[in-house]
């Protein structure tokens, strides 16, 4: 069936939003993508306001083919969205009521509580280095004292968490996080995780060696055909990678 | 008809934890609660780990006749499945598609954009107080860098779309954030916008004055019956408030 809905994807380089573009291949969707880039401050421009007041990215609008508009904003929500209202053939749906309250609880726990412990240090790690802060090392020594008093444990027990749930679900022979197919979890967890072993973000470089169920879950996450295709697609925007 | 299953609330003090409270006066669900008091740092004691490794809270508990057990964590999630499975009468359910849009919008909106940032200005409030920080003074000054920097700003601008929110909503004659009925959407919003007219958080005393709107959907907020229930069953626990 031809899609009937037009889909713009509202998108900002180096952002959460890349796993709404490997969701809608997941789906055979077809969309629109508009591009924002960071200023200089590694903030979102101005111009992302116009489109929500929040000024945040990704935002999904569909118009429908009786002209109605629906915007989508927080990204648990949007990939929920799209599966309940276009995974026709099932492809991402959970095969139990057991798991699919399993998805929804991740859908919310990426957003809630793990995603905000990478922004705090994101903060934090920025903070060291724009001004105007007093000096860079003694802002750089209470950064490092937050961190460790708060966000390095945080952290710490969530990626504990994240390896214990990988370990289990290696042992059953699936790859994923919830039952034995690619679902919504998968795709909301993706930015996190991968953040995780690509960026600073895991804190020191042992990361690897620390958590080595979670990091099998990574690469083989990062083979899925359909993230590859969205990585592709965003390359040409993210060729020079930001250093933070 | 009676409630066949058996639903046990661990709940932390002082925490986002007493808005499911609210929402089970609401369902007029029956519930066993389990009181989790804060340690001295203002953290979560160990024994909620034993409950859901990150140690969080809410955690809710659901036994079914056939004693199955349901575990819930991630107060957006708790919300919606509650509703979902226990307002048999329709009583938070909206009146049209759009506004179920937007309840499920919001129960992501405030875990995944709002509360991190007050979760991030308490973090580093909390940081000028401990030790191990170089001293206070210098702490102070960083993190009133950081605070101008990013949560500042941010929580102004979530505030400002909140106050708009609620202007809008008044002006149609509602007190409620979707529609003209209380939703899903009131109750997770309800913490986050509390603690803004309560503690510090809202960074500065003028916040009344500033956004008008959002105070008095916050003092109507405050007459919810249902709310004022949960509030009296937890004053027991929260007799002396936590000053920070």
């Amino acid at each position: 069936m031809p899609q009937e809905d037009r889909i713009t994807v509202h998108w900002l380089n180096f952002s959460r939003a890349q796993r709404i573009l490997w969701l809608l291949d997941e789906l055979n969707l077809s969309y629109d993508l508009k591009v924002y880039e960071r200023t200089k401050e590694y903030r979102a421009p101005k111009e992302l306001e116009q489109v929500h007041p929040l000024g945040k990215s990704p935002v999904v609008e569909i118009t429908k083919p009786d002209g109605e508009v629906i915007q989508l904003a927080e990204s648990g929500w949007i990939v929920q969205y799209l599966i309940d209202n276009y995974d026709t053939e099932g492809k991402l749906k959970p095969a139990t009521i057991q798991d699919s309250n399993k998805v929804n609880y991740f859908l919310h726990y990426s957003e809630g509580t793990f995603q905000p412990l990478l922004v705090g240090l994101l903060v934090n790690q920025m903070a060291t280095k724009v001004p105007p802060f007093p000096a860079n090392w003694i802002a750089g020594a209470v950064v490092k004292g937050i961190n460790a008093k708060y966000y390095g444990p945080e952290l710490e027990k969530n990626l504990k968490y994240l390896n214990g749930i990988a370990a289990a679900q290696h042992s059953n022979g699936s790859k994923y996080l919830v039952g034995n197919k690619l679902s919504g979890a998968d795709i909301i967890l993706s930015f996190p995780i991968v953040s995780i072993f690509t960026t600073g973000r895991g804190l020191r470089p042992s990361v690897v060696d620390e958590f080595p169920e979670l990091h099998k879950y990574y690469q083989n996450l990062s083979q899925e055909k359909s993230l590859k295709n969205a990585n592709e697609k965003i390359a040409q925007y993210e060729r020079n990678p930001l250093k933070l």
